[in-house]
């Protein structure tokens, strides 16, 4: 018989999210966190910072659950209300627990100062719970154990850079024994880059359904294509089985240079650019026009980058072109700076001055303004010179400013990782 | 006597959401909305593609609310289950609208398509519903009128693409008439950047209650230090005498020269610095070494910053500072690239070579590694070379890699604000 994951509700509190003011990113990575570990997240809520809506949103989430996780609300000021309000859901009042009192102490004092009287609150927990040692902050967080008339409820603290290593305990300790035969998960993701959600949903479109144990999802965001496949079983051997099963079926119809990373943690395409580029021994440069330093910016984002990033210009006026690129003016005069003979010269420049094995190149127009009949705004060109040669592609992109720049940017670095690996930058899956 | 704002609660559909694979951006979104126009937001929801799920969400909202928007699961699939359960919990069977499909049909028409036969799905609406037309794609909206039972209740597609104009047509049609007895409310917005948040909150500690019609609320995120005045009246009036008197209260705190923007939008630190170097028509290059193209990215995501940027350097590696910016190989010998003498050389360097007024340099330790005794991992220095000469400055940020480059970013551009306008760059507020 499979296993039921158990039902998780998160709550979010705190009057800054019900506003808008804050996104309530808590609940996506509770719920991805919760997902990996075998439960199942059937609904969120977010309160404002009131006693009775704070209620009101446990007694909802109560009844058709096996855990509740609140996150916020633990903090030493009178509007950190969720120990008061869970005391009564609960039926445990509050009492001073002498643990907790000397974590919040202690924090203090290796900080060098006095425990302020206010902090006192944060000790007050709901008799017969559990404490969680909060290591990162003065609140310290509880488990409420499942009885007849209630399910679970975990209370931690709202930064993630708290909850995070208190969940991570939990789920080890207490939380975990309280659920004791949970499915075993994994995730196993093929990415992609620049080739539209519709193909490749026209690829795979058969494996979506019927595939024992395992459930396979497409998503798309800004160019970046993500097919997940989620195994559940009893086991972790029969989840590799299925997982590999699917991703063998996935490999049948997309051929493998469209798939930049794959496995089981999340990847970027700069960061997959940089280890394939370390991997190979061979380094980038980068000029920009209408990218403005993006592309340069996502490959510095990954650790490790300066060892295979040596130099970028950003040429956003003609003039730096010509200095800092040596491209010639008469080619500016003649073709104007989004065109095919510009991006050749900025690349060859590039690769040239910096001494770099690859260098990368791009001009178009972001708009809003600048358009024209015979380029539109959305109008990019690309390059890459590299040691077999320059190869120069347009592309149309859809879309406003902040569009166009990051799917430029996406674009110009799938480019890249295609002339490092000589696939053709035109091919495409068959639609 | 005030009026009082209607309580609306939002509910997000999707597995998607619930399973953490997107973030609920439609609840933060229509939350700020929702406030702006007289409204009081007081419960967020997301549920699961499940009849039962959806259906227990509605009901729950509509236990202590006036009006329930409900987002998503209105497409063609079977996965779109929002028609039939609010038909069931609205007892108002579905019906096939003939304008909804005739909306549906044109809408195929104009794209040369016929349209599919799934697509009559969408055009069965509740009974004694109100149509709201999509103009962005193929899923009408609808209203259905609070009775003595029920809440009122707006469904609307999930892509923001679609039911932004739609809640907006909505608020001036039938919905802002279903609830005319709506409070005026307005937003100002004063912008800091790279004061701490204590700092700012000691400042203005006594303006946070006893504000008559007024909210003040810090918000705070990367170095953007954003205080929000939202007042609540009768009258347009009334709010702009108190949004007045608040301001002027705040201004008597913090001097002019911290705050890079204000007023009732929104409003970034690279759009502010962009509109000011137009203004004065002086011009910018940047030289960056940690924060990789982040500085140059930041201002040219600023429609228009083509007439105030000039050119930039990602100068990565030494031989790049000693090629591109003429820093002499003997400076970075002596005091290694995150230095002052190498920092004013970068600057002076960009400035030299571009022709800008006002050039910025960065170099320093984002980490993870690179880090030592003497510079440890967060070290940054910083320059300015402009007309008046050339400035230098040392900070110390802490994070990880991503919040050292986001904070380093933010305050060179703090600091280019500063040389413009000749602030000093250490000055700070009174803690």
């Amino acid at each position: 018989m499979p296993l039921l994951p158990p039902r998780v509700r998160l709550i979010s509190t705190g009057s800054e999210i019900t506003q808008g003011m804050y996104a309530d990113s808590n609940a996506q990575r509770l719920s991805v966190t919760l997902f990996e570990r075998g439960f199942r997240v059937v609904g969120h809520a977010a309160a404002p910072d009131d006693f009775a809506a704070i209620l009101s949103a446990i007694r909802d989430a109560a009844a058709h659950s096996d855990l509740i996780i609140i996150t916020g609300g633990l903090g030493p000021t009178e509007d950190d209300l969720n120990r008061d309000v869970i005391a009564q859901w609960s039926n445990q009042p509050l009492h001073k627990d002498d643990r907790a009192e000397e974590m919040i102490r202690e924090r203090f004092r290796r900080r060098g100062r006095e425990m302020p009287l206010d902090n006192v609150r944060q000790a007050f927990i709901p008799r017969h719970a559990t404490i969680l040692h909060n290591h990162w902050g003065t609140a310290p967080g509880f488990l409420i154990s499942a009885d007849e008339q209630r399910p679970a409820l975990l209370a931690l603290p709202g930064p993630p850079s708290e909850w995070q290593p208190m969940l991570a305990a939990a789920l080890d300790g207490p939380l975990g024994h309280a659920f004791p035969d949970r499915p075993r998960r994994s995730i196993y993701s093929l990415h992609l880059a620049m080739i539209p959600e519709s193909t490749v949903n026209g690829c795979i479109r058969d494996l979506f359904a019927g595939q024992p144990g395992c459930e396979l999802t497409i998503l798309a965001s800004r160019g970046h294509i993500r097919l997940r496949i989620a195994a559940t079983s009893a086991t972790d051997a029969e989840n590799e089985q299925n997982t590999r099963r699917l991703r063998d079926a996935i490999a049948q119809r997309i051929p493998p240079e469209f798939i930049f990373a794959e496995g089981p943690g999340d990847q970027t395409l700069p960061a997959s650019l940089v280890a394939l580029f370390r991997q190979q021994q061979k380094t980038i440069a980068t000029a920009e026009s209408c990218t403005g330093g993006w592309i340069a910016k996502d490959l510095t984002d990954v650790p490790g980058s300066s060892q295979v990033f040596k130099a970028g210009w950003v040429t956003y006026s003609n003039d730096a072109k010509i200095r800092d690129l040596t491209v010639p003016p008469t080619i500016l005069d003649r073709h104007g700076a989004v065109s095919e003979p510009v991006v050749r010269a900025m690349a060859e420049g590039a690769r040239e001055k910096s001494g770099a094995d690859f260098a990368l190149s791009v001009s178009g127009v972001a708009g809003p303004d600048g358009g024209s009949e015979e380029k539109p705004v959305g109008t990019v060109w690309f390059a890459v010179a590299s040691p077999q040669g320059t190869t120069a592609i347009k592309y149309l992109f859809n879309g406003d400013r902040e569009t166009i720049r990051s799917f430029a940017t996406i674009q110009a670095l799938e480019l890249l990782r295609r002339a490092l690996l000589k696939i053709p930058p035109e091919s495409t899956l068959p639609d």
